[in-house]
């Protein structure tokens, strides 16, 4: 294929795949160096993932957690988009292959993110619903409201109810966030929408294999977080795993049954990696690095965020999948960039917990930091801060803000839309 | 097909088909009424269609401008929804046929509104970008991003800015309206998100086959938004109507073409009808009503809004097809149909004209009402007043407002996003 039509230039040409939370601190950090910086992603905005699940549930429009990357880097000179899917990466010709055309690079970032991992289990990959992308909170979005619409049509109890339960699969962040926004709309929203079903059939079951929710926060916040979901009616059900799942029917490890047309599957990720990078992967399909990040024996390339297999003495398997390991990283690649073109050294990257959060239903949350934890009323205004601080412009800050304070004030979830009608496979 | 599960009652049954402003305000006035409403809509929620062209332009989310029947109609206890797409009237056995099964009616109101009409041409059927619905909308907003995006990859010029260019045939308030934000998206935005391409080649074109612009309005509205479309950079044609489209040249009457990826369709409607109407159908694909709105010949079946064809001595063609006429046709059949229930009589429907407006570019419009015109800024706060007050939820009306004030400081359209690439065909 030919190549991507870009400006020529004398500079070292960057080349990033993925404009994530890595990829977008990156390009910020290098704003005033000499450098063409590429950037290549198959979408032409930043998503802000944190808050997906809030536009599955209605909360907030997709609009106001998406920044086009145009609005992102007006006024960067030295920055060139292109939406492209990237197919290859051919390490040897020092070049990248996507579906508009090919572009060499001389510094290539990978920063791809992560992608849903189903285990191998065939009619997961078919049947769950993933809560990656914003198209596929949108398809949440729609499969829900579709089935509730269905089960007015529904005379058979237990296949009605089938179509209200939601089982949600993954214990983490977003599975305990969705199932809490879940419960929420159960009690407030779901029964004045529909007074023809009885909500109270309606079951909300949060399966986790772990033995506690959020493993990876503090014991205490996973009972606390247990407890509030707990409280708001949904089932939680730990050391339990889903071993299939065919559209209606979830098989658990306990050989128990649960009747659903909605598994939200939150339960796995792996790097998003493209074709030629095999020979570099390790466990959970990412990317070998080394303590600066770059990719092992190579001195041109380098991982960041999700799809970066870089471990530490605290995170024996590796870093988590969170924002601030991408912001962190984004940033020392920059530094570390500029280092070398001055030929000059870095220190290692470590990585700094500042803390993790959750928020569970309208106005709890649960928040770990160095030697403090909170939780409840204080930790919920604590994490609202954090969420509108880090959302990337001016505008959906002020937009999530009031569609928040609407919600609270008046307990709706407006944006009950079917906008695109969710047709499985 | 079975019957559509519904509570039985002996209460008259009303079956309406169409959420638009004609159906809802119908449902409104019948709220108190012992009867049974049976609501039929292909979509769950209602379309606010005055500002779908600000979705089209990255101006508002869709969501601000669609709300959810269940939302609309909560505490309703005499209404049923159903999302259902209305295949066939069989009005011999009083019944509708649709996608989910068949209803009923003892009254039946046909509120279907109107679809875009080609003329027959099959170019534009194919290649046309109409905008009526939401899903439509978006199209658009991708289909001209992706067009700006791709833009960039090619380096022939004329196939460059035939790219860039966009068409809009029609000059009615729609087609006004988007040109107007066009421009101010070319001469404010684009240059800015796209530092490569050079946005003063891109032509944005309002071809009219009347002889002026908002035929429907005053001449001296129709001289001044053409003035207005001018300054911003608009190229208004009228007198001249589109022969032929292949997606990429647009012919002329004057046999002159134009290059454009981009054809924005607003030239023509039609009524959207169902099966079971053609013996009844008049100019426009439209219902022959009388001036009760009754279907000629038949004492239960009603037309209202842009399918129902009523004509009056102002109106020799048909009233046009606007919400205030469908408002008002949707609360004179609910007083109608409650007189018919007390055996009362009603006098003829009398739409009355309270003026008629568009907006053009950032801060102007035109105001036509009985005796009084204005334009320019003071008539674009006119503008701005009645669309936040027809907005149909208090959530919308706020947000929209955020993103008005947002644009008007910022002069951004921040909702740059290709959600779901379109792709032709």
């Amino acid at each position: 294929m030919a190549n991507i039509p870009l400006p020529e230039t004398n500079l070292p040409r960057i080349v990033i795949i993925g404009g994530g939370f890595a990829g977008i601190e990156l390009i910020k950090s290098l704003k005033k160096e000499k450098v063409q910086i590429i950037l290549l992603d198959r979408h032409n905005y930043h998503t802000f993932q944190p808050l997906l699940y809030q536009v599955a549930t209605g909360g907030l429009e997709p609009d106001s957690i998406a920044t086009p990357f145009r609005t992102i880097f007006e006024g960067y000179s030295n920055l060139f988009f292109r939406m492209a899917e990237v197919k290859t990466i051919h390490r040897e010709a020092k070049c990248v292959s996507t579906n508009i055309g090919d572009v060499k690079y001389d510094y290539l970032v990978i920063a791809t993110g992560s992608r849903t991992n189903y285990f191998g289990i065939e009619g997961l990959r078919e049947s769950a619903m993933p809560l990656k992308t914003i198209p596929q909170a949108l398809d949440l979005r729609s499969l829900m409201l579709q089935n509730f619409e269905k089960a007015l049509l529904i005379s058979d109890l237990e296949e009605r109810n089938s179509r209200l339960n939601i089982v949600v699969v993954g214990g983490g962040p977003t599975g305990v966030e969705i199932s809490g926004a879940l419960a929420e709309l159960k009690t407030h929203v779901l029964p004045h929408d529909y007074p023809e079903l009885d909500f109270r059939k309606m079951s909300i079951y949060l399966i986790e294999a772990n033995e506690r929710v959020l493993a990876g926060m503090s014991e205490w916040s996973s009972r606390k977080s247990k407890k509030f979901l707990e409280n708001l009616g949904v089932e939680v059900w730990t050391g339990i795993s889903v071993k299939n799942y065919e559209g209606r029917k979830v098989l658990l490890s306990n050989d128990k049954t649960l009747q659903s047309h909605t598994l939200i599957w939150t339960a796995g990720v792996m790097g998003n990696l493209v074709d030629g990078l095999a020979d570099i992967t390790v466990r959970g399909n990412r990317i070998d690095v080394d303590e600066f990040l770059s990719v092992r024996n190579s001195t041109d390339i380098f991982a960041l965020g999700d799809c970066a297999g870089i471990k530490s003495d605290t995170y024996p398997n590796g870093l988590p999948g969170v924002a601030p390991v991408a912001v962190q990283q984004g940033q020392y690649l920059g530094k570390r960039l500029k280092a070398i073109f001055r030929n000059k050294e870095v220190k290692p990257f470590k990585y700094t917990n500042k803390g993790t959060m959750a928020t569970v239903g309208r106005n709890k949350a649960v928040v770990d930091m160095k030697g403090f934890h909170t939780q409840g009323f204080f930790a919920w205004w604590i994490w609202m801060f954090v969420h509108i601080m880090y959302l990337v412009s001016f505008r959906n800050r002020i937009v999530v803000l009031v569609n928040w304070v609407w919600h609270y004030i008046s307990y709706d979830k407006a944006i009950r839309l079917i906008i695109r009608p969710y047709i499985k496979g």
